[in-house]
Formats: C-alpha cells, sequence, structure tokens
C-alpha cells in the first residue's frame, strides 16, 4: 500500500513519522517549495516536530494534492480542517478511483459545517467503504518522542480497516479498530468543546473535586450524543447500508478514541482549548482572549457547529450548549455554570 | 435527625464541617479527651483540615462511639478501614435499633476482606435498609476549602436516602442520590487501585497519551466488574432484596461518584497512590516505598482485596491484576505493563 500525505502541520508530520519508521514511502504534500528544500536538506519539518529526522530516502515531496492522490493508494488528510476544502479543491471523482482516503482532520469542515466524508460524498462520486479514520488520544509531541500511544482506525469494512491499521504498527504505536466512522469523528470534535468548558471552569475558580464531576458528565454527554448520531445515521441511511445479519450494537464510548481522547484534552495544561477557556472563564471576551493567544481554539468553532448539528439530533447536551452560548451569546461564564452545577450526577 | 460521626481524620472533619455550616448538631467521636480540650478551646481539629473552624455549640463531642450511637439518629463512620472494627466492637444489636448507619469508609475491613454492610450484618441484627453510604469524587481539603464538590448518596430506600442527603446541601455541596450501595463502595476501593497504576505507568515513564488510554481502560474494567457484582448480589441475595416491580437496570457508571471519582484519583497528583505507585514504577520494593513514604497507600491493599474477590465474580480486570502481581507477588512493573499494554482498546 503506497501511503500519501495532505498536511505538514504536526500531526501529519507525526504520521509521516510513524509511516517512514515502518519503512513505508510517504509522498507528502508541503506547504511550498522553500520547505521541499528544507526538508531535503535538513531531514525534518522546519515548522513542527523539529526533533524528527526523516529518512528522506522515503519521502517524495510535492506541493500538489493531485500528485500525492496520483501516486498512493491510500491518501491520509491531516490539515486543520479550516484548509482541508482548500487543499482538496482540485479534487475530482476520476483522481479517486481505487483510492482510500483516511481522515486524520478533527473538526467539521467550516464552510459546510461537514465531516470530511459527507463533504466527500457532496462533490465527487465516492464508495463510503474507502473512507477510513484515524483517532485517537495523541499528543503529536508524544509520537515524535516515541512514547507508546493509541490509535483507533475506524472503517465500515473490517478487513480493510485492519489492513491499513497493520501499516501503522511500530514499537511506539499499538493500534485499536472500529466501525463508527461517525462517532469517532464527532468525538474528536466534543472532546474539545469539553476541553474549553474544563478551562472555563478552571478560570472560574471551581476545583478539581467539580472538574473531575464535570469530566465524567461530558463522557455521558457524548456518549449520549454519539448513541443518537449512530442511530440517525441508519435511520436515515447516510451513506452507511448497516449489515441487518450482523446488528450494530453501541460501541464502547470507555475506548481510547472516546473517553482517552476527552481525558488527555481536558485534563492538559498545555491545550489551546483549555487556555482559551481559562482566559474567558477570568472574564476575557472571546475577542480578547483571541488577541492575547493569536488564536482560534478548535473547541470555539466546534461548539457553534455542534450546536447547529444538534438542533436536528436533539441529544441532551447542556455542557456543550452551555459553553456555546458563553461563547456565542456572551451567557456570562459563572451564570452558564451556576446552571450547569444543578444537572450534574 | 441528630448526626453522630466516628472518625476525625480529615474525612471526618470535612463532613463535620458540612453538617455543622447546615447548622445541625453532631455527636463525634474522636481520639482522646486531649483532643476534645483542644477543639472545644482553638475551635478546630488539630491534626486535619485547620483551617476549618468550627461552632463548637453544634458539637457534643466524646470519646466513646456507644455515645455517638446513643444520642444519634443517623451514625457516620469514617475512620480507615482498618480501624473501623476496633471502633465498633463495642456495639451491639441493641444500639442499632432505629439507627441509620451511613458508611464514608472507603476500603474492605482488612481482618475479614468484607465491606462494613456485610461485616456489620454478620456481627449483629442488622437491616440493610438503615445502611447508606457518601461517597463521591471529594478531597477533603476542597471542602475544607468551600470548593463545590459533589457526594452521592446510596441506599435502598429512595425516600431515606433523598431525607438524608438534604441534610448534607450546603452552598459548596451538591447531593446525587442513587441505591447502588454495593456498587459505589466497590468503586470507591478499585479507583485507588487503577491510582496505583497510573502512578506505576508514570514511574516507567509512559506519557499522557497511554495515562488516557489506561485510566479509559481502568473505567471500562470497573463498570464491567461492577455490573457483575450487582448482578451477584441480585443473584445470590446478598441482603438486598430486588423489587420485581422496579427491574434494576445498570446505574450510570459516568456518573461522578465511579467515573469521576477515578479520575480526581487518578489524576491527581498529589495523592498517596499515584506517588506510591510512581516509586514502584521506578523500580523501588514495595517494601522500601513504604518505608519511604512511612505509610501505606490504600491502594495496596485494596489490590489484594481485590484480587480475592474476583476469584468469586471472575470479571475480567487484567490492569487491576496486574497491578496486584506487581505489588504482592514481585512481578517486574515493566513485564506486568507490557502484558496489559496488548489489551487496550
Amino acid at each position: 500500500m503506497k501511503f500519501g500525505m495532505i498536511g505538514s502541520g504536526s500531526w501529519g508530520t507525526a504520521i509521516v513519522k510513524i509511516l517512514t519508521d515502518g519503512n513505508h514511502k510517504v509522498t507528502w504534500c508541503v506547504r511550498n517549495e522553500k520547505m521541499i528544500a528544507y526538508i531535503r536538506q535538513r531531514k525534518h519539518n522546519p515548522n513542527y516536530l523539529s526533533s524528527v529526522n526523516f529518512n528522506t530516502d522515503l519521502l517524495d515531496l510535492t506541493t500538489k494534492p493531485e500528485e500525492v492522490f496520483r501516486q498512493s493508494d491510500a491518501i491520509i488528510i491531516a490539515t486543520p480542517s479550516a484548509y482541508v476544502i482548500s487543499n482538496l479543491g482540485g479534487i475530482n471523482s476520476s483522481d479517486c478511483v481505487g483510492k482510500k482516503i483516511i481522515s486524520a482532520v478533527k473538526g467539521m469542515l467550516p464552510e459546510k459545517n461537514l465531516l470530511l466524508n459527507d463533504y466527500l460524498k457532496s462533490q465527487i462520486d465516492f464508495n463510503l467503504q474507502d473512507y477510513h479514520t484515524i483517532m485517537g488520544p495523541c499528543h503529536a509531541e508524544e509520537v515524535a518522542a516515541e512514547k507508546l500511544s493509541y490509535l483507533t482506525f475506524s472503517g465500515l469494512n473490517e478487513s480493510f480497516t485492519e489492513e491499513i491499521a497493520a501499516h501503522f504498527k511500530t514499537p511506539y504505536i499499538n493500534t485499536v479498530i472500529n466501525s463508527d466512522i461517525y462517532g469517532v469523528q464527532f468525538a474528536a470534535i466534543l472532546k474539545n468543546i469539553y476541553a474549553l468548558g474544563a478551562g472555563i471552569a478552571h478560570g472560574l475558580e471551581y476545583g478539581d473535586n467539580f472538574l473531575s464531576v464535570l469530566i465524567a458528565n461530558c463522557a455521558d454527554e457524548m456518549a449520549g450524543f454519539l448513541r443518537k448520531v449512530g442511530i440517525m445515521n441508519i435511520e436515515v441511511g447516510v451513506h452507511s447500508k448497516p449489515n441487518p445479519n450482523r446488528p450494530r450494537k453501541s460501541p464502547n464510548y470507555a475506548a481510547s478514541v472516546y473517553l482517552g481522547d476527552l481525558l488527555v484534552t481536558c485534563y492538559s495544561l498545555y491545550s489551546r482549548n483549555r487556555t482559551f477557556g481559562n482566559m474567558i472563564g477570568k472574564g476575557y471576551s472571546v475577542q480578547s482572549t483571541q488577541l492575547e493567544m493569536n488564536m482560534v481554539a478548535e473547541g470555539y468553532n466546534a461548539s457553534k457547529s455542534i450546536f447547529k448539528i444538534n438542533e436536528n439530533i436533539n441529544a441532551d447536551m447542556p455542557i456543550a450548549e452551555t459553553v456555546y452560548r458563553i461563547l456565542w451569546e456572551q451567557m456570562p461564564a459563572s451564570e452558564g455554570f451556576n446552571k450547569i452545577e444543578w444537572g450534574l450526577i
């Protein structure tokens, strides 16, 4: 299987490391020619995970996404969700024939509020059987340091999924597979909202006792949403054709790709979502927090995306909804959390 | 309802604070006459939570457990599990008539490897309807600081349980109730084993990615054990008589008393279990860790208690079992964790 990578941020770089450590060739689309020259000469990404040295014999560097599709059997997309559409704009149905697309994107595509698979389906002739995801609790920095990490690969066809996952097995990566392509993608989005909420709680000076109650309730709220998403996708038949001979049961939401990823994101003191939330909790406005941090935390847009999606799904999500109202509707953080407090179990 | 407290450690002291802040009188059994004189004069516990000042008009101090039973309608037991039997040794069936016993004990009684309710049942004429528990993610230090915390009250009779819980409601304590008296007590024991395991992982230099996977899998393993305990207690009829008109469904194991308590214990850097585990992971023996820390972490004895209990319950508990083997059977920590790694999801 020949792999391609679109994305040269820290997560894309970490995945290229994993594949090349397994001696796989990777056609890697990076930002510009200067970056190609830099990687060839200095053997590492100039901007991210600079401790990771590549065997450049295994890298086929390009700046053209089409080239990645041409050269590869399996194309991994690992750009921030905001850049996916601009990167894939030139791709058409014929580019995708016989190819597998593996999403490592953690977010809805903002212009459309769609998951990558639903966006692709809306643009090109694309079979959901060929779509896979790589998710899990995985700070790229710890991959760079070769600390044991777990990646979950999801796809509708178990043997395809197993085959793909096998290529990522290294001494520091263990792999898990499941078939819940919608659930794992939504979990990766929801966790950022909850980490932002944990940051707000910290900024409001709640303690560790409360934080643990909040995060446990976030896990429960996430599972409730994912259960409904799963049922909805079967009922309305969004792409997936469930096999009636193999009744779908709820995934185990304590698994690393759901609860584990939520925990590593909420408890990381270095998470941008948590830092962003902390400032909001301390009374800064969204605008001044963005200026101060010189960036937007993923949970900010995610809270709006999920709020809109949940207008159809109608899951009970008081925590995610409160984060949305604090960030987007100027609800005072303390008022929002006073309301949340009463419903926690 | 007149409350009594047996236990003058940090958790007992925190509970007395909660009750007296709600203007309840408490008959409080403390260690010795010197301590009584100290509390009367200085208004705080000499050994624990010294920032907590009591309205001593609300305290009836004694050194005799029997006196607490005589004076109170509801007796809270909040001593370390190792001291419960010596404290309750003089209590007989007639002392308990019409009384409610509320356990805040977090552990099996070591001499018997029994939960407090099963020990009481073995000693005196005692109705399980009169037994309640107070559990939840609640560092006593944060109660002292009046940081919002959640306590879960469990009992077989919902209206009794609600009545008791209502007395603990303060501006900084929210209460939750359920009927899972076995599950909440076992969860409080299991979390210490898992926190010790998290400490071992840290000592072995696993990173945050792995830690989140480990703790998520601990949550799953705990839920599996508790489900089996619940079923077993119904099947063999241990005290509880399930009402067939009200079928028992599994509790929500994401609730604060299960997952929340696990999280606050595993992620607290100041937890004795975690510190103990960390030294084991770094290669110290159990003996030298005990000498160095001048104490035994609860998870140490708990791992043996649960290992023995699970010989009957047969839940799938690779993590708790590995912690047991590392601590009690000299399995090298790295070997134990290498085995765990492969089964995590």
